[in-house]
């Protein structure tokens, strides 16, 4: 409902008006950076934008972390004193954003979907991250807290690996790799699922396993959606046209854009084994409806022409011999007995019992 | 009904004969200008097209909008001021124009759909707006009163953003970028009426409800018709090939190019629920049907053989012991109950009630 | 038939070799030529071949017409005389060619399909319209009489537009441009019968309308495949790169491409529409299964334990109490009452009628 | 199965070693010679691999056509004479090869599909013709006796047309063109039985005719996968590129690639019609089970309440008034003719019968 | 599950942290050796990663065969000795790698997929090949013990083929030529299977058929997946770009290519065929039903209207002239054989059995 609005009002206004069209996640916009060399590293929670500012000129790598878009005036604040297209910031508070990646020479904006899988919920959730790639600098933005990052500050602080050595290139490289890891998290869980939904399907169709069906189609098509644009932005990094994209980083977004590939590939075999699944739910009702037909055709096909004797027998003519006869009862009975034995065992080589 | 006619009179004419194929949907052409630059700005309503023609000359940006199109001779004497190609007064008159771009050199001719959703016909409804994009004038052709531009002329009249200080090509960028905007609310109203079937699906599919979504997948298709070829159309107006269109407005293009292609994805992914949904229906009316035999074969499995069994003491023959027997009423009675209490029992188990 | 016989002729021969392979549908093949340039305008029947040579180098525009093409000599005789390679000549007379252009210095080949709609059989009849563009002069093959071009006839007698003005590759543009709108006569009929068929449809589904479904799908398919290559065809006109065909008149093409797309695109449109049309027939005749599933059931369900009861009362046992009883008979048609009139509100509740 | 074990000894063997594939259709290998130029043509039948070498180097034309492939020794002189890569030479045997063309410089290699239509097993067969083009010669290897190509050999005997007259390239298209204008033929007659098909649904759907339909599925998607590489092999032949295609040459198989497209569009339009008729099989099936029900329901409807009604008097309570009525038989009964013929009526209204 | 845990640890590591992702496969980690040229040949196991290192620097061509990836410590030395870029150590270990190809300057990494059909289980083992191909060696990475090269070492040590007097890309390209010879007998295991399903499908569609189905569509996709990305590796390969890749290499990587492209032909087309075996399953359930409808319809028929004639017989009315006629009874018998005869004639007619 909030993010109707959101574009709503974002409709009215003109283009580079900000308005943040995404939920309010956060009580409060919270800044974090991470500033570090080769040598040393300083981890601090920026009280004002102005803190933040001092890093634009420092030759260590910084990293600017921002938590929470809701008070856009931070957003805009950051965007003057790091000169930011208008633009882009438009682009960092409207959540739904398709991903994308710009190039504007003097820095590069990248828009992602971190995914995120809600057990409770059994739905996927979507945060945009949006990062500003510049000379020794990297500004981060996300929707609220918890993030997939916190293995990447450790390696930071414990100059762990090539990343204190390198630019923030690389540093976005190790963020968008940390987010397309993730991914593989969510397809498994969606796996998971799909593999519940068929053993359930075998067992007990019902008209909620369709629905469950649908609703995980939904999931899908949202997934490959956020995830699908990510291919051309991982190209585009990947041949470094950009000067703050450096060649030796390159060969790492190329690892990326496999992962991506494969993250693709895996949602198009999840989507085609539900299709499948649709005509196997169809055809387990379509085989109910049979088992039930049967039933009612045994009983039907035995006990009609049974009722039909009795029936000639309870009529009542004056003139019937049979009824006369002393035998006539239990030879009336045998006959019935041995019509239905006969049903029976007709039905059980059409093998319908 | 009139589309048709205008068709049709329009086969029959030679190429660059003006016929208006549309509806005629205002009584009266009014054509209104906006003149700006960015120290002043003035707005009159012209009362014929010569008060139009002065303008061309002038260094200040000019925004000529025309409301209707059924008096042809205005538009070719718009066209003879502007020196218009034929094609392109015809192209403007044919609203059942796709979707185009065309540079001729002196301007660029654009024509795009904008779109509205009638509540109370639960129809989208296609207006066609053609654009001609000259050096510091701009002139927009709608086919009747009521559009998407309002906030715009706001906008200009009272200097604020950057509409003021830059040029025709910017004032046509928020033009479209309106109506591309304006799609994104089409697009919400049509994902509600999908959410609203689903949950009529659940409930009680119907064969109404099939109706209704035939009906949403025609209203995609028309809307998808409409927008897919804005891609390539923006597509071009980024690469900024002509000399209206300046470098730095081609960067608010390639944002709208952006918006552009979440539409087509929106749309898709709704095109693919729909086809989702037709499942669901025909699954919906095969798990009732099976509710239906299910019933009537619970009724003829209990019934049918306690009938026979009535049956066979309503016969009439002279030597039937049981028929003397003191205890054989009640005793019959409730082997009858014990029948059918066995089959209830069944049934329950096999989970058919 | 006839076709099959005419490929399966031509397959034992050489190429080059010249064989009809459509039906003959006019009696004798006739020659009309029209000879115009700004000034005079002339036209006249051609008695012979050499008739048409002279006007091969006038340098007034020459268009010459050839109704029929079962006299091969006819068209041997054209291709001497305006040096016409054998291939050509080959695919003229082959009118099961799919759409095509080829330039081969000299002049430029094109072979189009003309539709038309016939109300009788709603049958889509294609005839082969075969082109030659050269200097001056424009040659065109028609299998039979009746055409789409009588309003450009008209217009070049009575000097109407820029058509004398201008060159054989301008006349050439009018004549496919005719083609082309006639399709959209063909596609507006084409639309009504799938607006019919879905009327029908929600009133009574029949075995016949999915048949007509069918035929529609063909029709379809037909005509796209008369119509998609064209697309190819015109963009390489527009491209102009022949000599023949002059810039100012690539804009013209350019304006035809645009129609051809249309037309697909309504092409394409239907076709969704009838797949989805299907649907909406077997889902229709589920229902009808489901309606007579409940009259039966509706009726089983209330007759067949009354009758029960019914069989209990007919039962001869000796000592049953209640049928001694005096108000035993009322009492129990007021039971029986009682337990349909239950049945028929409990089938009310669950919506069954 | 033999095509199993022989793709199986292949495997093993490294690449390079001849192996064939394919059955032995042939007794004995043969190999005919026909030698022309403009002035003189002979013909005969090699005894041996020697006597084929000879003619590399004569100026006139030389058509080697090598009759079976299981004699891998003729193949592998043959290789070493011409000097062909071992890889074209496994090529040549290896009978399950995809359509394909190699240019190695001193040849060009064709491998191509001959289709023929078993009437008596109502199959597509298969039959792969390699070519090799040299300077002045062309070598066929064809896998069994009986091709398409007697006309041209004919034609060359007889000097017909301008085959006489040009090079090895206008040879190798003459083949080419009878394989390609053959496929129609096939097409013709799985047209055929579609149609014969369709006819037999509309009639009377029975589930072989499904089998038919799969089957008519299954040959189709050889048929195109046989087809569908030929494209791209006439479109790079149609380049131009090697020396031994002529400009001259070039346009004729242009000719082939427009009939290929045809070819391929004829494939995809049955295939379409096929999807199109299981649809209508579905619903022939479902219409036959709505006419199964009817019968059985109005059979139901009518009598089961009748036989509640005779129920009725047939139970043996003391006081029941009507028994005694003297007119209470047939008044009954008229009350039974009465209710049967009321539900007739509304069975008729609602079109049931 | 052991997939998962290792993706999951995998996701927590920075990148170039060495972690296996796939299954023990080998309790040991063995080295084999085979080093040869033109003259000599020598094959060892290696006992430690130093052995191998010699191999670096001599003229001779050295293929290094590594079985068991889980030893990560062997890799990194590897890594080390023959200086291999992190990023392609960690894609070695990664077992769920998608086939890729990656061109280092010093090296070409190529990641492949070997198939295997494992008969008990139904199932397509896929174990992942990696290649290093540098200056005169080859490195080759398994998951475990057994693979399709050992006609390949044969080959090596008889000096059989031109394998020993050319380079280690052919070696390359020998191994890559024997994993996909071997996708031909998974795609013949996958083929007989779908024609047993076809023939069970006939005789008996059960559910189980459905399943079977289903799997065999799961089976065929992963298949796909794993052979898709080849396309493009080989594509790569055979422009032969790499110093390491020898022009004369380079054509027999185009016949890779076309078998490569040949399997992906097969496998559409059993995806094609699979899809139509679902129709026909629905099919076969659907005529089921309508065999049982139509007995019971037969037995209903035939049996109620009898029934209802003794009903009307076994009423009790006082006034029943029939009831006292002699032949009554004979005479009603009669008349319901009539009827009954008289229906089965009618259902004979209907061809309803």
């Amino acid at each position: 409902m909030k993010r109707k609005s959101g574009r709503s009002l974002k409709i009215a206004a003109p283009p580079g008006t900000l308005i943040h069209t995404g939920d309010k996640k956060v009580e409060k916009v919270t800044i974090s950076i991470i500033d570090y060399d080769q040598d040393h590293v300083r981890e601090e929670h920026a009280s004002s934008v102005e803190k933040c500012c001092v890093f634009k000129e420092t030759s260590s790598i910084t990293w600017i972390n921002v938590n929470g878009l809701h008070e856009v005036s931070i957003i805009e604040d950051l965007g003057k004193c790091f000169k930011i297209h208008p633009l882009v910031l438009e682009d960092i508070l409207n959540v739904d954003q398709r991903p994308k990646m710009e190039d504007f020479g003097d820095y590069v904006f990248i828009a992602l979907k971190m995914l995120d899988y809600e057990e409770d919920k059994e739905a996927v959730e979507s945060e945009q991250i949006s990062m500003i790639i510049g000379k020794n600098f990297l500004i981060t933005f996300q929707e609220g807290e918890g993030d997939v990052f916190d293995a990447i500050r450790e390696r930071i602080k414990n100059s762990k690996g090539r990343i204190r050595s390198v630019g923030a290139d690389y540093l976005a490289y190790t963020l968008m790799d940390a987010i397309v890891d993730h991914y593989f998290i969510i397809l498994e869980r969606i796996g998971d699922s799909i593999e519940n939904i068929e053993d359930e399907l075998m067992l007990n169709p019902a008209v909620e396993t369709l629905n469950t069906i649908h609703n995980m189609k939904r999931k899908l098509i949202t997934t490959r959606n956020s995830i699908w644009p990510l291919r051309e932005i991982i190209a585009k990094l990947e041949k470094a046209e950009s000067p703050f994209i450096q060649r030796s980083t390159a060969i790492y977004f190329r690892d990326i854009y496999d992962h991506t590939i494969q993250v693709i590939d895996t949602i198009e075999t999840s989507r085609d084994m539900i299709s499948g699944m649709i005509d196997i739910y169809l055809s387990g009702i379509s085989y109910k409806l049979n088992e039930i037909m049967k039933v009612l055709t045994i009983i039907g096909t035995i006990f009609i022409p049974l009722t039909f004797i009795t029936g000639i027998y309870g009529m009542n003519f004056r003139y019937m011999p049979e009824i006369e006869w002393k035998w006539g009862y239990p030879f009336v009975l045998l006959v019935m007995l041995g019509i239905g034995i006969t049903m029976l065992i007709y039905f059980r080589r059409k093998k319908w019992f």
